[in-house]
C-alpha cells in the first residue's frame, strides 16, 4: 500500500503539471464552467484499503459512467434476455450515432452507446414509475457505494433535458423498432437524472469493488454472480469507451467506463477500483489526463490484464 | 496438470457428441472439403507442457491467425510508427467491408480486419522481395513454434488468388489514399501465402507462448518487448474476431485471433496458450465448437482475464 | 380531347383487369382498411377541360403529396433561402431514413424525403400557430384546386400521430443540428394533419395547375413565378418518388409526387396536369398500378418531357 | 437563330469576365495542364444549324460524357437486359463511392457513377477484345458526330491508369458480386482510353443529336429507338452530374452528362444540343462555368424541360 500511495500521489504530480489538459464538455454550461485543471484519484483495493490524490473528494456529474449501474440493476431484472433488446458487440462509431442503429433495426450495438443505455433504462421502468425510477437507481448507487451523501443535481439534469434532441431523436427510433416499451418522454426523463448524479472519486471507486470481487459486494452479499461480474467487466472493455475502446485497451488494459463529465471508473480483477476524475476530455470524449492516470498506474502496478 | 488434461478431454468428448457443427467456409474448394466434424485442441502453460484432445496434432489453414504473425513482424520493423497507418478500434463491421475505409479515408480501423492485415503485409514488402516475404514469414512462425514442419499449402494460396477480388478492391482502395506503398498484386501475392499456412494446434499454441510470457520466447530472448507483448493482447481482444469481438470476450473473456479455417489461438496472459480447432463456423465467421471449447475451458480453469 | 378521353378509358379498363394491384399501407389501420382495387384517373389539361376515368371523384389521403403544397407555401414564404436548410438533390435512400441526415450534419437531402418535409413545415409555423397552421394549408389547398369541399380525415390525423415514432426521431434530430426552429410536437402535430387531407383526383389535378402554367392560377394570378414553377418541377422529377425517382423519370418521364395512400400527381409542362390514385403499392412505396397509368398515358400523349 | 447566336456570344462574353472559374481537375497532371480560362459553346439544332462561341473548336478530355456513348452501344446489345446489372436511381454519394456498392450487393446505382460505367464497359467487352474496344467506341463516336477526326489522347489514357487505384478498387469489388465478367485490368484498360476520348464542343453537340431526334441520326437512319433514346435523357437527367444532379436539374432543366474534363453536353429534347466546356469545377466534379452558361442558355431560349 505504501508504494500505491506512493505512485497515486507522483501521478497526480505528474499530471497536474502538464499543459494540455484536453477540452471541458460544453454542450451544457452546468458542465461547461467545472474548472480543467482538476485531477482526482481513488483505488480502492478488495481488501479494504483506500489511497487517494487530488480532487478525489470532490463530487462531479458521473454521466455515462451511471450506465454501467443501470445496466447492473437491467441485468439483475432480466437476466440474459436483455440481450434480446441490446446487443454486446462494439459500435465502431460515436456514442451517438443513429448510422448503425438503422442499418440494425433499431437494435443498439451494446449497453454504452446512448441508445442502448435507453433501451436499459427502459427496463428499469417495468418495475418503477417514471418518479420512482431515478430515486430506485440512486439507492442503488448509495448501496453499491455504500454511502448515502451521493445525490442528484438536478440543474444537471434539467439541462440536458433542455439539450436532449439528439437522445430524444434516438429513443424515439428505437421505440419505433419496440426495442423500447415506455414513452422516450419518460424513458428520458429517468436517463437525464441518472446521468446527473453526482460523486467523488472516492465513491465512485468503492461502488466498482462488487465488479472486482466476483460479484459479491465488500459487506459479504452478492451484487451479481461471479459470472455476470466476469461479463460486465468484459463489455466495460470492449465497449466502455466509445469510439475509443481499442486505444483505452491499448494503453491501459482493464476494463473502464468512462464519462463526458470527465470521470473514468477501472477495474483490476481479484485486486482493486480506480475512479479518476480531469474534466477536458480526448477527441473521442474520454478525460484526458483522467486516461493518462490509468495509464500510468497501469504500467508502475503492472495491473493490465494483458500482461 | 492431471485437472487440465482431464477437462480437455471432457470438453472434446462432450463437443465431439454435438450435432450442430456449424458451416464449413465454402468461399475455395481447398477449405469446403474439411471435414465439419474435426476438432482439436492443445494448450501449451508457461512452464512448458502441453496437453493436448482430438486432432491436435492435424494441420489445418491457419487463415486470418497469420495476421498475429505480421502484426508482430512489422511492429519488431516499425514500432508504434505502425499505428499511423492502421487503427487500432474495434471496426463493428464485417472483416472485409470496405464502407468504413471510404468514411475514414482508407485507414484500415485495425490490423485484424483484411484491409488492415493488408497494410501490416505491406510493411513486410519493405524489407522483403515478394517473392522472399512468404519465406520470412513462415521462417519466424517456425521459429516462434520451435518445430520446422510448417509449410504454405501452395494449392489453397492459389484458390485465394483465384477468388481474390474482394481482397485487391480492398487493396487498391488503401493504395488510393497511399496506405500502401507496393503494387496490391506483389502485397495480395504475400498476403494469399501467409493465410495459406498450414499448422497444427501444438503447434499454434507453441506459437503463441510469447504472449504469454511478457515478449520472451520459450528458449529465452525477448520477441517483442513487454510493453508490446500486452498490447498486442489488447488488440487481440478488442479485434480478434471480427465483428464477434464483443461476443467472444463476453463469452470467453480472453485474447483471441481466430481464422476462417476453424482455427482460434487464444492467449491466457502469464499462464498459457490454448490453440483450437474446428472447421465448422458461426455466423461471424469464427469457429461454432472452438469457440464453445474456449468458453468452457475458460469457465473450469478460471482463465478468463476478467475475473 | 376526344382520344385523350378515350386514351384514359382504356387505360383504366386494361389496368382494372390486372391482378397484381400491389400492396397496401398498412402502417396505419386507416390506409389500410381502403380496398385495393380502387383506380382513379383525371386530366386537367391547360385550356380548362378535365377528362376522368373510373374513380376519380373519391376522396383518399394524399399524404405525401401534400409536401408539394407546404413547399410552395414556405417558397412563396423564405423564397431561396429556404435552400439553406434543406437541400434539392435525389436521395438514394428509402424516405424516412436517417442515416443520410447523420452524415450530412442533419441537413435534409430534399424537401420531399420526410426531415426536408417537416422541415418545410417548420417553415410555415413561422407565421402560423400550431392550431392554425393545417387550416393555413387546407386554405391554400382549396384555393388551387378551386374546390372548398376539401377536409383533414381527423381519424388518419391521429393514427398517424399515434405511429409516429420514426418522424418523432427525425424532427427530433434535425432539430438537435438547428434545421427546424419549432418543437418537434408542434411541427409533427401540423405534418400529420398536412399529411391526412383527403382529395379526389379531379381535386388534385386542378391542383396543380399553376405548375403546367408557368406559375398562373387558372383563375389569373400568379400563385408562384415562372422560373420557382419550373424549378419546382425539377424537383418533383429529381426527388418526387424517393427511392424510385429515377425508375418513375425512366418509365413516365413526368414532374410527379406520390403518396402513400396511393395517388400521384403528375406534371405536363405547358400542357395538362395527371392526378392517378391507386392504394397498392410497389416496393418503393409509390403506386403500382398509378405509376403504369402514367406510364400508359406518357406513352400515348407523347407527353414525356424527354421525347 | 440570328438570336441564338447573339444570345451564345453574350453568355461567352458575360462569363469570360468571371474571376471565379472553379478549380481545374489536378488528379492527373495532363487535366491539371490545361488553362481555367478556356470556355467553349456549341449549339446544334435538329434542323441542322450550329451556332458556337468562344473555344468551341478546341478538343478536350471528354472523360466522364463517354459514359454516354457506351451506355448506347451496351443497350443497342443488350437491350433492357443490361438493367438487371446496373440500377438507374440517382446515387446520393460521390461519382467514385464504394459505400453503396457493399450495401447494394455490389449493384452499381446507374451507369454514370464510375463503378456503373465499368459495369457497361464490360458489355462491351463480350463481342470485342481488350484491344479492339476502344477503336469500336472511337468508330461508334465519329459516327454520331459525324467526324472522323477526333482521337484517343493516348498520355491522358496512360495517366488515368497510372492514378488508377480506386477504379480497380470499384472494379474488382463489383466483380467479386458477379456484376463484370471480364478481368478488371482489361476492363479498366478499355475504360480509361474511353474516357480520355478527345473532342470539341463541336463534335460533341454533333455526336447527341440522336438524342434530340427520338434516337434518329441526322443521315436517317435510327441509333436508338425513340422509347430509348427518351430513357437515356431520363438518366442523364436523374443521374448524370453524380451528386449534383438535383442541382442541375433544378438551374438548367435539361438532361446532361458532365465530365471531369470540364465538358458538358446537354440535350434539348426535339430542339437542340448543347455542348459547353470550360475546364473549373465546382465542388460536385461539375464545369462552374459550363453549368452557368447552360443555366443562362436555358433560361433565355425557355429551353428547360420543365416550364
Amino acid at each position: 500500500m505504501g508504494d500505491l500511495k506512493q505512485w497515486v500521489d507522483d501521478i497526480h504530480r505528474e499530471l497536474s503539471a502538464r499543459s494540455d489538459k484536453g477540452r471541458v464538455a460544453d454542450y451544457i454550461p452546468q458542465l461547461a464552467k467545472v474548472p480543467a485543471g482538476k485531477l482526482g484519484i481513488a483505488v480502492a483495493t478488495i481488501d479494504g484499503e483506500t489511497v487517494t490524490a487530488g480532487d478525489a473528494d470532490e463530487s462531479f456529474s458521473i454521466q455515462s459512467i451511471s450506465k454501467l449501474f443501470t445496466l447492473t440493476l437491467a441485468l439483475r431484472r432480466l437476466g440474459g434476455k436483455l440481450w434480446t433488446r441490446v446487443d454486446r458487440e462494439p459500435s465502431g462509431n460515436a456514442f451517438n450515432s443513429i448510422v448503425q442503429l438503422e442499418h440494425e433495426q433499431g437494435r443498439p450495438r451494446n449497453p454504452f452507446v446512448n441508445a442502448g443505455a435507453i433501451a436499459v433504462t427502459d427496463v428499469i421502468l417495468d418495475e418503477h414509475s417514471p418518479k420512482d425510477a431515478p430515486e430506485e437507481i440512486l439507492r442503488f448507487v448509495r448501496y453499491l457505494a455504500n454511502d448515502d451523501d451521493i445525490h442528484i443535481d438536478d440543474a444537471v439534469a434539467k439541462s440536458e433535458a433542455a439539450h436532449g434532441d439528439r437522445n430524444m431523436a434516438l429513443a424515439h427510433f428505437i421505440k419505433s423498432y419496440g426495442v423500447i416499451h415506455h414513452e422516450p418522454t419518460d424513458v428520458l426523463g429517468v436517463y437525464f437524472q441518472q446521468c446527473a448524479i453526482a460523486m467523488t472519486c472516492r465513491q465512485l471507486a468503492h461502488s466498482g469493488l462488487f465488479l472486482a470481487r466476483q460479484g459479491v459486494h465488500p459487506r459479504g452479499k452478492y451484487v451479481v454472480s461471479a459470472d455476470r461480474a466476469r461479463r460486465i467487466n468484459s463489455l466495460m472493455l470492449t465497449c466502455g469507451h466509445y469510439d475509443g475502446a481499442g486505444d483505452f485497451a491499448f494503453r491501459v488494459g482493464l476494463p473502464g467506463k468512462s464519462g463526458v463529465g470527465g470521470g473514468i471508473l477501472a477495474i483490476v480483477p481479484s485486486k482493486a477500483v480506480i475512479a479518476v476524475w480531469s474534466p477536458g476530455l480526448d477527441t473521442n470524449g474520454n478525460s484526458l489526463l483522467g486516461t493518462a492516470a490509468l495509464e500510468m498506474l497501469s504500467k508502475r502496478t503492472g495491473w493490465s490484464v494483458f500482461s
